[in-house]
């Protein structure tokens, strides 16, 4: 069966997208801890980051670097924090979060609810920097 | 000033080393979240992971990753989560974090207080697997 992120890939599954290319896609995390807060995922169904071919891994950072540089100049933010967990969907993706302070990371805190035009707002703020 | 990882990479401060080239280093975090929990950092003394030259970047997350797989080999854990959040020592670093649970992840937990015989054990075994 297909990952919630393969469906997000063919379009069964809307997504705010940030950007793509044959290999890569960036949206905004559907739950996001903050606003900006991104996914970055490789088209191919691999589980574990780490197991994906050292060439292929290496362009997905490469492609969640330029992701991050657009976040950072969109977003007022200290930085952009990187997180790979994984733990609840097997299909590897980074997580790209706009941090103000440490706890902007806790992926145990409460998502922010957001409406269709502020998705969109941050998108365009993100594709447009 | 140096950093606190400059001085480690310049040995002027001891650490549990696991892997070292001519740009790269891996060594314990010294306030582990869990048993194997490992800083990864560029010798260049960057404030931003993203800010790094792409070419360095890359080889940089391709030396994380053969550090990744020795501790997944080495560490009882589900998977080798990653993290950069970089808050409090402004100088890019790559958390290389065993996981059991989500939970694992969060900074703000309690740190582990090991002896240095738990650290060499941990360091040998990640080295040597």
């Amino acid at each position: 069966m297909s990952t919630i992120f393969t469906k997000i890939i063919n379009g069964e599954i809307p997504s705010y997208k940030i950007a793509e290319d044959e290999k890569f896609i960036a949206f905004l995390d559907a739950m996001p801890l903050v606003k900006g807060h991104t996914l970055v995922v490789p088209k191919k169904e691999v589980d574990l980051i780490f197991d994906l071919e050292n060439e292929e891994y290496k362009d997905l950072w490469s492609f969640a670097q330029e992701v991050a540089k657009k976040i950072k100049s969109a977003i007022p933010c200290v930085r952009v924090g990187v997180a790979v967990v994984g733990l609840e969907v097997p299909h590897a993706h980074i997580h790209l979060i706009p941090l103000h302070k440490m706890e902007d990371m806790n992926f145990r805190n409460e998502r922010l609810k957001l409406t269709h035009e502020e998705y969109v707002e941050i998108q365009n703020s993100i594709i447009n920097s």
